[in-house]
Formats: structure tokens, sequence, C-alpha cells
């Protein structure tokens, strides 16, 4: 195939990623790649790993950004897509959406966590929202819209979402999970998590050989987790930075049922691994086995391994990814997959570096 | 003052940072550093830090290493205090223990995690616990038995308990928290917590640019925990690993309690201020603010922020130490300064490189 | 194709980049990794990297390892190769060597360097050098040997030798340099260059944090350099260690000849960009910039940048590449695509991860 | 004693590095820290290493920051100690200066390299270079002078002309340098010496697992180590940066006197530890032993080692420093500690973390 595809915002760090994915991908043709801070710098030059590979430049987002484009990728800030969205669906072009606007089903929690109106509601009602694991049906139906020739919405989950959700799932769906107490996603975030504007927080020698909280209580990916694991008003979401440039490790504590006696943590794996048959970017790990995110940086697939505590009655479930992959432009790649029809792995079979 | 004291496994990353602080504490004068692998080699061979600053050299560990010994630290395994306490409170030298052996009070909760029967409970029974700011009556009674002519043990605490203890016990003792439901730690920890030991989990290239969770729902500090906050088998504490040096940050979850309304910060804070106005090495930081450990990197203090998640009802407070200083060798000499009726903060005014 | 390929030593780092490398090569089929330590240990449990990419495992490595083998990569230490080689050739195999065995063209230059005398001289007289760009007669003769049904050995360059050689090959061959005078040649590699093993030196809490420089006057890579640079007993070469994992960076000072004129650095770019036009992965960087490791990281590309010191009459040129990928494993697949008849590229198209 | 002084531009690394020497200096009362953007905020806001350490707030640079002092260490940028040093002197208050404005002595090469003229020449013919173990008679008059009731000022030593002369000094000092050939500085530093200025340089995610050079022919420090080292027109010299907060390391290579012959690397450490007999904060390393950054970061000591490439006849020795330590803040204040007739090391007794 060849499809055509446009990135807003490539020269982010999650636009970077989907740049990087879509020059090496066999179905995507990358037509134009937009930035309004480096318009006319050409992609080598910002960023030299695109040396010998590219000699696209960054270009102005405006309307001519998208002639003749099959698929929108926006790596945009909240907002900037209720601003574009509308006009790219009316004119035919899918979007492929990695910002917040259409992740959150209920107008109303949108408006609470970002202050702001929702202004395409309507937009919101049709989105799937992508995270091909744990929504597959929303995916499946954009597709098959798509393949009716209609154009379509996908939100693409969140970073934090991601990690912890598929780390989380396989538990709550499966009722193990009590149905009420809280539950505790801890997540620790490269600093890519942290975008690519130069701050005091970005700088290397304040983010070296660190580790910080932030955010308690506050951050905007909390709706979200709980919207994906049916957990509303349950969910207590610290996320915290650590000295690397990708990966993110979500670790999330589910109180036990009192109706399910204590499971072996090779009875959760069996569990796990059942739920994830289908799904090639996950791997459920061994019994004693815990992710490590330097596995799958550089790549689209998540690692989940589970334990117990037995005293407190708890399940502990922890989720890695790369979170520009997986959490971001990966995961992008692998719902346009979907929504076009090609198999998942299509441009994504990366083996992370191992060392 | 002119304390004799001596190092037991000096060579280890705990050892060799109470060399680093003994060396130029005005009232201890260091006599002795013991290393059965480096016995015979200067401490400036093995530690270049060290060059112009010392001529010791590492000794064996025999009966003569002590001769002249007010005080003994021991930075050994567990079990390796159990053997060598009891002979040197015989010879009238006070031990400054920063092994397990003598912290958990009930020799059966040893027994059940240690896989090994506690030999010297009598000792138990006596030994004081070591985080003055959580257990400061228990080093009142060793200091006074000490000014009594009485060699005294102090079992410091763990690197984990102590930044967890210090985060969470203002808000248990004052009543905030529910008295049944999980609490959840989650810590991560810089690099030297795994030891001097090289291994491949230890090897550069597998722990930088990496995350890892491990010891789910088994990690000895577990017990130790429980013990200082009061909540036997209340506690999820997941350990994690992180590519920095020193550091530690752990962050904790709590339930409220239902008979309390939902504080605001600034309350929390305040409560947390008045709970530490009297401990020179915790600092509560204002509402908004969550500690970072570099700000507290190479010195003995503690940070501690808290916040608050609404919809879920739960407190969350973040304790950030050096593990190696708070949370090992600066907690050892804070506790000798302690039972020598020594100014807290001798020896230990180290700042904190900012960047 | 379907190349039939075994990789010797694939538990190493070396070893293991070639097996991330040929997993994904379309014309190389990997029938067999072998490892004496890790003998029996599925490749996905040694490194979860591989999770869900492929089911081989490390076996012992016997005669039978290479049976319907076209092609043998050797990531061993030196002298192993020298044992393993003569056989293989015999038996119809191809060796791509990444160790130093057949690297130094003079029995007697190796024997100086490696204190053991070179035991396969008639194929050391053979043995194509593997560096494509600055010896590429060589692998075209072996490529024509193969064609014809020879076995042929490939020695590829070292890390050292191939981002130094490659910054001050056109200088030099160019005329540029004087023809006695020091070239100094003071390189940096991340840790992987020091290998899997774990030791004080590659324990992360003493590399983490530190630069430092070793080997002066020894570096076993000094010989190597000055074969490919054609200036015996020239080279001053330091290599150092920095913490980071992947990245090896070159910073070669050559006099410049009293006979020409101080160059601007534009005709020197000018000069290099002619130098490599027809080298797909060597890119030289504009006049101004000089190169970024990072850039390189995960690939087979070298980026090379030049500037000149006017008032001491000196060029200093610049190499980057990563070590484990141009620097060993991604050079090794260059070399077989060349001597399969093969794309140079193919296999070798990943752009580094820019952020 | 207690002398006063000031900081000027103690919001930067080395100001701030300044703040942490002198609040637990026991001789120099820290009365005024400036800073024009952080002006009102408490130093322990803005680096919270200092809760509980100080009170200070930073304040603007107005002539009343000054009232009182009897000293004031500007760490501000080149041409700003040349507006303030001549009022300050004028008003009997010395200047520890760790700009560059009164390193050259010849105002001719500071136009040359500044790009500005040099509006201070009497002060300059004054001042004293601050590199105490090669320039100590300058220290010494200037000592003397204050002795006599004027106030004097110090140009400090910049970074690597400190790590650089301290390596090379005692061989070209000791006549086994040739007369004529090119000398080969290649340094590496940490990422604090790119300032606190957020920038896509500094940015964690573009300095994290990357190394590169800058400045090649270019950088500033040039004329300043040809100057202190007697070799003008003489000097490669090429920074790097590398991805650690503090640290820097020089390796100089230098070409052998024909005169001398091929000297024996322990006649070098003897002839380099006679040459820093002296000296409490270098140490010369054995021979085989090269330093690394970590053992003196977070101190004023400098690592010294050396080695010979018998072949082509070269000298290599190795400096190591703390960037802001022995290199800025560390250096000001022994440099200050001189001028005010204070032992060498008062105030700067710190070990550096050995882990």
């Amino acid at each position: 195939m060849n499809i055509k595809a446009s990135v807003v915002g490539a020269a982010g760090f999650a636009g970077i990623e989907l740049v990087r994915l879509l020059v090496r991908h066999p179905d995507f043709q990358l037509v134009s790649v937009t930035s309004d801070a480096l318009a006319g710098t050409p992609v080598a030059q910002a960023y030299p790993a695109f040396a010998g590979v590219t000699d696209l430049a960054f270009r102005p987002l405006d309307e001519s950004a998208f002639d003749g484009c099959d698929v929108a990728f926006l790596a945009v800030p909240h907002t900037a897509s209720l601003g574009l969205t509308p006009g790219l669906v009316a004119r035919g072009i899918s979007v492929i959406d990695l910002s917040a606007d259409f992740r959150l089903k209920d107008p109303a929690v949108f408006e609470a966590w970002y202050k702001t109106p929702h202004t395409a509601p309507g937009l919101l009602a049709q989105a799937a929202f992508g995270l091909p694991e744990l929504a597959g049906d929303e995916l499946a139906r954009a597709a098959a819209d798509r393949a009716a020739g209609k154009a379509v919405v996908v939100a693409c989950a969140g970073c934090y979402p991601t990690a912890t959700s598929l780390a989380a799932a396989p538990a709550l769906r499966g009722g193990l999970v009590a149905e009420s107490g809280i539950v505790v996603a801890d997540a620790v975030s490269g600093v890519t998590g942290a975008g690519k504007k130069a701050t005091e927080r970005t700088h290397f020698c304040f983010a070296d050989e660190n580790l910080e909280a932030y955010g308690v209580g506050a951050h905007r990916h909390t709706p979200e987790i709980e919207q994906i694991l049916g957990i509303p008003g349950r969910l207590a979401f610290t996320p915290h930075l650590a000295p690397l440039n990708r990966g993110l490790l979500s670790t999330v504590t589910l109180p036990l049922s009192p109706d399910v006696p204590l499971p072996r943590v090779e009875e959760l794996v069996e569990r796990y691994e059942a739920f994830y048959a289908d799904a090639p970017f996950v791997q459920v790990l061994p019994a004693g086995v815990l992710p490590r995110t330097a596995s799958v940086a550089g790549t689209n697939h998540a690692h989940v391994g589970v334990g117990v505590v037995g005293a407190a009655r708890a399940i502990v479930a922890v989720g890695a990814i790369d979170n520009l992959g997986k959490g971001a432009a990966g995961q992008a790649v692998q719902c346009a997959n979907a929504v076009f029809g090609l198999p998942p792995t299509c441009g994504l079979q990366a083996v992370a570096v191992p060392v």
C-alpha cells in the first residue's frame, strides 16, 4: 500500500519518533512534517540521526500541509487537536491523535480536568480509543468505517494510562479486585516524558542523579486510567521522574476481592497470559520475573509482570513500556495499522537494544 | 572528645561512607577499618577519593581490630552482626549496627523473614532502634545506659524503612489514616542500594537507562516498616531500581480515615512541620513542592512532601533520602552522636551538591 | 536469499547485537547461537528484549553448532578465533571475525602486541580487512572468492580503529598531513566497550558520573590504527571511558603538512564529502557541526566532522559511531553483506533514536 | 576570623557552589548573594539542598550588596567583571574573579579572543592569576598587598586550563618536552560546564547517552592554557561534553624532547610527585593508575596520572578535577584563603563521595 501521511508537531519528542517509524514503514509514505518553530529546517539538520535517511524538511502548519494525505498524525498539545481535527475529517483525512482531546468519553470530565469546554462533542462520540489490546472493538469499528470510505478519529491512549492499564486490566476484568478500596498506581517516567522544551526541570544537571514525584492527585492521566479500567474515583496515581531518556514503569497495587482466595503468582501469570494471548506487543513475564524498561526501549512492546502481597491481600502488577513507543508513536502507528487494515506489527518490528 | 571507633565491613558502600564521615568527624577517631577481601590494602588505593586524606589501610576482622575502641560500626550482612555483637558488648564496646539483626523486636518475625533463628534475644530486647526522629526514646535510654558505663547496641533503621516511615508517620500517628485498608509504599532506590558486588544487575550496561521493580511482597524491609508504623499485615511495599548512584524516594499512599474530613494540603504540611519541629535533619517542603533526592544526596537530610487525592480520599506522602546517608552511614553517625551525648548534627553538616 | 548463519559468543554484548540484527535481516537466517556459559538458556530469558521475537536458545560451542551453516560470525576473545577459523574454513564455512586475530597483516606485530604466536599465517595472508569504506578492495576480492565457491575470512576492524580511521583517513590519504610528527587520537567509549563481565570497573556505581582514561601507550588497537592509516610508530592513542552505554567518539589531531596552506573548514568538509561520496554509512557533517554519538546509537552509521587549529597548524577530525554497531555487529553484517553480494544497507536500515 | 563575603551571580552553577562552600567556611561569613533573575527568592527555595541550612535570599546586584564586605566573589559572565571590579577595588573590597576578564596578561590577546577591548588594563597588570600550584608567587604578592591594606584582584584560572595545566606543567617546566611540535589537549567536561541556562544542548534528553566535541580551534581557554604553560601558538585544544554532572578530565599529549631519553613511567611519577610535594590539593597517582573524576567530585582536589607512548615518543598526562570545585568555586576559595592568610585547606576539606 501507499498511504500518504502527515505528522503535525513533528519536531517534538513524540513527533520525531513518529517520523523515525514512518520513514521506514513499508505502507505509509510520509509526505509532510510540520513544525512552526522549525519551519524550513531539514529534519536531518535538527536531528542529525536522519542524515542520509531523509531529505524532508519541517514545514509550517497550514492547509496545504495535508494536500493528498490519507491520514494525519497529530503530536500536538491538548486543545490543538480540537482545532485541527474537525477540518481534517471534513476533508476526508483520518486523524490519529496523540493528544488528550478525544480520549475522555464524557465532555464534562474533559472540561473538569482540562478547564476548557470540549468543542467537538460530535466527533468525540465517534472517536475510537487507541489502546488496541483493551479497546480493540472501538478500533475495529473505526477500521470498518474507514474501509467504508469514512475519515475516522483515533484518540491514542496516553503513556501512563497505557502502562498502567495494561498492567491492571487483566486483574480487574478478571474479577480479582475488590469492588471498593483505593487502587494505587505509582509510575516512573524517563525525561522524554517531560517534553522537548528546555526548562530547569529538563536540564541535565537537575534531572541527572535525581528522583522526584510530581502532580500528586492532579495529573490529567487520572481520569483516563479510571475510564479505561472502570474504577471512577478510586485511583491514587502518582507520577515520578527518573534519570533516563526513554522508559515508563507503572506499578499498580490492587486490593484483592474478599471473594477470591489468595492466588499463587503462577496462577496470576496464567490468567494474564490468557488475557494477552492474541496481543503481539504484550509479553507477560514468568512468575518471579518483573519487567525492565530497557527491554522495550525503542519498540512498541509492553512487558507485564505480576506479584502478590499475601498478608495485605494485594495484587501488584507492573507494566513497562517505552513512553515514546507503546506510550506514544508506536501505539499511534499500531492504531493506524488497525484502521488501514494492515497487520498490527507492520513497521513496528524493532527489537530493543538489549544493552 | 576523642571517641575511638572501628568500622567493620568498611570496603562496602555503607562502610566506606562511614569512613568518609568519620575521618572528618570532630569527636570520633577512626582507629581501624576492616575488610577481609581488601585486608592490607590502603583505603586510598581502593578508593582514590581518600588520596591525601587518610593513611588507614583495611585490616582483617579479628579481635585485635577493636583494641582500644569505644564503639564499633557494623556495616555487615545480616547474621554477621549476630556473631559479632555479643562479644563486642562483653568487651564494653558499644555497637552501632547497620545490619538487620537487631531491628525486629519480635524474634519470631526475624526468623520468619530471615529464615534463621535469632541467637541473641537478650541483646535484642535491650537494643535501641536507630531512627532518632521516630524512636528517640529508645536512643535516649541507650544514651543514659552508656553514660552509666554500659555498652549499648543500636540497630539502625534500613534505607527503605527510614524514607517510608519518615513520610508516613506523621499522618499515621496523627490519626489521619483509616484503621484498615492497604498502605502502599512504592520506593525507588539508586544502584548503591544493590551493593558493591559486581553482578549482572549492578553492571552499568544493565542498570543504565532502565527502571525495574523487584521483590514484590518479599522484601525484608516490609516487617520493619510495619513495626515502625504500627500497621502489621497492612503494607504492600514494592522496591524499584533506577539509574542513579545515590538517592531513595519512597511514595506512600495511605487511606484517609472515614472520620476525618478531607484535609487541604496546607493543613497537612502544618501538621508535618509541627511533627518534625525539633528534627534538624527532616525538612518538610511547602504545599505543592515535592522532594528531590538530589537535594539530599551526600547528606544526612530527609525531605518530606505531601499531597492529597480527593476523590479516592488518599494521603500521598513522599520521603527523599540518600540511601547511604540518612539511609545508612549518616543515620549511624547520628545515632552514635546521640549515644555519646554529642549534638545531633556533629560531623553531619554537609550540604548537598545542588547541581 | 536464505544464507544460514551462526553467531559464536552470542551472549556477549557484540554477540547479542549480532543476534538482534540477524533475526530481522531479510537474507540471513540465524540457525544457531552459542554461549558456553548460557548453553540451554533461551535467548529471551537472558535478554527479555527478545520475548516474543525469537525462540532460539543458546547452545554449546561444538562442531554441530555449524551444521548447515554458510557463515559463522565470531564474537569471541582474541586467540579463540585462531582456534576456530581454520576448521570452519576447511568445512566451507565463511568466517566474519569480530576478534583481533586476523586484523594485523604482519604476524610479528600480532605477536608483539598479543604476546602469543600467530598460528594461522596462511589464512592471515588471505583474510580481508573488514572496514568497507577504507579497505573495500579486500572485501571485493573476498566476495569474488566466495562467489567462486571459496570460504573466506573477514577480520572486522575494531571499534576504536573504525571511528579513528574513518575520521583521519581522508586527511592522510589526501596528502594534508605532515610526514612526521605525532598523530594523537583521544577516544571515548561507552561502557559496553568494557564488555559484559561484571567487574568493579563496569559496576554502575563506579562507572556512573565518572570519566577516566586507560591503557595509555598500551592499547592493542594502536597497531591496528597505525596499519589502516599507514602511520607506523606515529600514533599516540589514549582510550577513555564515559558514563553511557553505547557510543564511541574519537578525536584525532593531525599535524598539517608544511607544504599545504591552512585550509578553511569548508574546504576540508568538501574533501571529506568527496572521499565518502559512495559510502552510505558515513555522513560528513557541515562545517561548524561536530558529531554526536547519540545520533548514530543503535545503527551502523558513522558521523564525521572536521575542524582546524590555525596557530598550531593542526587538523582535528572527529568520528562518532556506536561501538556495538559500526564498531562491531553492524560492521560485521555490512561485511557479510559485501561478501555475499547483498546491498550494503541490507538489514542495516535502523535510524537512531533521536531522543 | 570573620571575613565578610559576597557572591555575585550566586544562582548559577559556580555561584551556588561558592554559596555551598562559604556557608560552611569557618572564617568567611557570607553576607549577601546576588542574582538579578532570582532577586527576592530564598536560596533554599531555588535550591532545596539549602533547606534548613541558610535563610539567605538572593538579592539584586546593586552597590548596597557589598556594604561591609571585605571580599566579593564574582561568578559572572565575561565583561561583567570588567564593569564591577574597578568600583569594588576603589571601595577597598578585594575581588576573587571567576570570570575570564583578568586572566590573560596581554590585553591584545584578550581583545583577540573576546572581541572586546580590555577596559581596565591597569588592574589587569596588578591582578594575580588564581592557580596556586602554578602561580603561587602571584598570589603571595597579592596576599602581601592585602595584608598591607590594599584591595586585590585574583583572576581564578578556568576549568579546562586548571586540569590541563596541572597535568602538563611538570613535564614542560621540567624540560621533558620538545621545544616545537603540537601539544594536544583533549578534555571532557560534565554538563555543569555548559552552564545553568536551559537550552537544547543542556536538555537531559540530548545530553544523556551522548558524547560530543565542540569548539575545535575556537575555545577561549586556548590562550589561557598557552599562557600558563608558556607554549604560545602550539596548543590544539578540543573540549568535549559527556553525560555526567560534575567532572572534568583533560588528557594532554606532549612530544618528548629529542634531548631526553625515553623515561619510564615510574620516573615520570617521581618527577611529578616532587613537583607537587607541597600542594595539598594535587595527588599524583602511582604508575599504572590513571585518574577518575568521580574521586574528586564535590572537592577541591586534582588527581594527575602519567603515561608514555614509546614508539611515538610522547608523554601523556591526565588531570581530573571537579569543574565546579578545583575548576571554579573550590579554587576561588583556595585563592581567597591565600589572599587572607588562611591555611590553604580551610573550608575545603570535603572528601569525594567515593560511590
